[in-house]
């Protein structure tokens, strides 16, 4: 069971408060660890070069506590008391050979979708999860319950093995079936750094982990009940033995390979140790002890340094370079779109990611010289490394490519928002699209169709 | 804005209570009005002809009492309060014509999975939700304010398009932006009636309704910020005037197909009265007096009636039938299988609707008589309507379908359970698979993996 020794499980399992829905949610401003927390935070924004009063960010210590404290809420909870209350009498199979109902008849959970946050940088990592036991003992548990329990484990910072084994662990326990099988899909975002983003185009936006855990007739990884519940999951023909190497030391989170740790900044670092305090974590767990420093490193990524100022140069010479000698003759204008441009930002209200493409269209004169891609991505990144709404980051880069466009520019962002996920409302599936309209599309219509007609089904392109 | 007159709106902005996260959701076994809607539900089993002392229900009461306040909580919130805490101040465009930022750049907020009650029939029904907005005044809302305030309306007996035009009132108030646009995806389950079920093998499982409401710059269906909205919701080429005839006095519910209405069991109406007044509503409203005699006829679907004596009848005639004269040569077996046969049923736990597929495999002897689907598929339809856990349910098919057609017989059940959806957890994509084994499936294996790998993706069964 990996990091997980029988001690510490119990006492996990015993010192929480009752799971009664999300109780905790009202009552959470009134903690005491919040106002700490909300402190750190402060730090961290003026570690970031922010002015903690401006408007838009002057709440986000409240918000990022509230978040944080309700997506480990888990901490506070106790598996063991939603497990029992939904246990349910059901017979076996009567008079025949087999295994049925509540003797041993296998029961599956598919495709709940969870998030917790990674013990290695704090960020929020989504989970397909999937569960299935074989019940023993005449009785089945209620079916929500899979996800409850997940969900309790799930809310506290975490590693994908160890979330599996407790989970596994919990319902085992719980619920005392012939075996517990969990299979986990988990995604982490994985940025690329600020200074190399320019450079990497084929940036690879997610890092992926399968994992498992079984216990009794599940504890051998090739026993055939495995088979059975794969096949379930579509995953055929997969031995549960090659999911993950099980005990494994190497870290999943993208972090671990940060090779240039930021000049310690101690006072963000003393920080996100509190923040951890307030959680309920202890710092100098093992897996947390270079927490502070990677999460310092991933968001000085979004320091409030004045890009601005150096994107004008950059595009002042871009412009001239382009018109070497004035005498170009402007025939009829053609749209252009630059489509799918990857963005990676960070959320001013929660400080937490958001990332998606960008799709910009304008006019080109019939004989000017095409604007290169690799330049307007420059833009789009230079906007998105900062703390940022996403309305204004689309209206950023209009702006900015039109004073090397023309006056006529269309911008649209669709994103995925990581707050939309990991706080109360956990809208997986949402996507958010802003648009800004410059010059000549502002007024025509006709214009505008023709562009957003060129824009890629988002599903394709993996938002 | 069809149903809703302007005082009516107001007071149900002004009279709920503040929306805090779940704050309700701890609370509801106390509350004056859960004991009234358990006793409603007592008489309703009873109505069903169930002992509501049995384990499997004794406590389904008080989960349907919880269920139902937690799923009509939208009664008790206010939309008003959650706008206005997450108004940010955001400039438009700096000395540029055109429309972005704070200042008119269309924002889109897409895909939110929300689930509502039908006024109708009292069945959850789910929404896919789109809403826009074009901001005005510097001023942008909060991204996840829109799934917030959304879902207030949506947590209450509704109607799709008075849903979006309450959703599009609510913002247009709270944001005061130059105009909201809501598009809503609707879908309502629909059951074939028990009697028809056996003979309608094409049974359409879902009703689906697109409706749209717009307000400001969206007021008119026919607007060009429409068309640049619908196209970033892939919805290219459609005219939001024809999405729905607005206003239409069509109900989309297919209870209002019911041609028969059960004999009026006149104390099971009076308690589904009496729920809908303890969830704050008038059962005299317009739209609900006809709610109480849908449901229970509905329900009367799933009426305790003894089918198993029915069923053991056809089984016995059917299987005497295959064996005219008992001398068929029974010579190497080999795999069958019925596939994808429909159920529906109710999940006894909450008394909410849970449906999907069935998958039969057994052990056919070279030169025996193929059994016909249409047998198969009354066994599903026979334990299918009736209050039911999946797990029953499979075993249940398991035994009878065994009785005919040998010892040897495997059966897996694909579900999804609206009690996964429409209570807390609202766990939108997840799905349940059972799986009952008999002789020589629960030895062997290979013939398990043979029949599990002739599954079909569930995803291609609209699971």
């Amino acid at each position: 069971m990996g990091a997980l020794d029988e001690g510490h499980f119990n006492a996990e399992l015993e010192n929480g408060v009752n799971l009664g829905g999300c109780v905790e949610l009202g009552l959470e401003g009134g903690e005491p660890e919040t106002p700490a927390i909300e402190d750190a935070v402060r730090v961290l924004l003026q570690g970031l070069g922010e002015d903690i009063n401006r408007e838009g960010i002057r709440k986000t210590p409240l918000r990022v506590a509230k978040a944080l404290r309700e997506g480990t809420r888990g901490y506070r909870e106790k598996a063991k008391d939603v497990v029992h209350s939904a246990l349910f009498p059901e017979v076996g199979l009567d008079n025949k050979i087999g295994h049925a109902g509540g003797a041993g008849g296998l029961v599956i959970v598919r495709d709940l979708d969870l998030f917790s946050y990674c013990e290695s940088c704090l960020l929020p990592f989504h989970i397909k999860c999937h569960v299935g036991y074989v019940p023993s003992g005449q009785r089945v548990v209620g079916l929500s319950k899979f996800s409850r329990v997940a969900d309790v484990f799930a809310k506290r910072l975490q590693d994908p093995q160890r979330l599996a084994n407790e989970v596994c662990k919990a319902l085992q326990h719980g619920i005392k079936p012939a075996g517990v099988a969990v299979v986990l899909q988990c995604s982490h975002i994985h940025f690329p750094k600020f200074e190399s983003a320019f450079l990497d185009s084929n940036h690879e936006g997610w890092i992926k982990l399968l994992v498992s855990s079984g216990s009794g007739v599940f504890e051998d990884g090739k026993a055939d009940v495995w088979a059975d519940f794969l096949s379930l999951l579509r995953f055929r023909g997969i031995n549960t033995a090659n999911i993950h190497a099980n005990g494994s030391d190497q870290c999943w989170c993208p972090s671990h390979s940060f090779t240039k740790i930021a000049p310690a900044n101690s006072a963000m670092m003393s920080a996100v140790a509190s923040i951890l305090r307030s959680l309920g974590e202890d710092p100098s767990r093992k897996e947390l002890i270079g927490t502070p420093a990677r999460f310092v490193t991933w968001l000085m990524n979004f320091q409030n340094c004045n890009l601005e100022m150096k994107l004008n140069g950059l595009v002042r010479n871009q412009r001239d370079s382009m018109k070497p000698d004035g005498d170009i003759s402007f025939g009829e204008e053609h749209l252009c779109s630059e489509l799918n441009l990857p963005f990676w930002s960070q959320c001013e209200h929660h400080l937490l990611p958001f990332h998606g493409v960008v799709h910009i269209g304008y006019y080109c004169a019939a004989g000017g010289i095409p604007i290169g891609r690799s330049l307007l991505q420059s833009i789009v990144h230079f906007y998105g490394f900062k703390l940022q709404v996403q309305e204004r980051l689309t209206r950023q880069i209009a702006e900015t490519a039109s004073s090397l466009l023309g006056e006529d520019v269309m911008v649209v962002v669709e994103a995925n928002h990581t707050c939309m996920i990991s706080r109360g409302i956990e809208k997986f599936g949402s996507n958010t699209a802003t648009i800004a309209v410059l010059g000549q599309f502002s007024t025509d219509s006709t214009a505008r169709a023709k562009f957003l007609h060129s824009i890629p089904n988002s599903c394709q392109s993996g938002l």
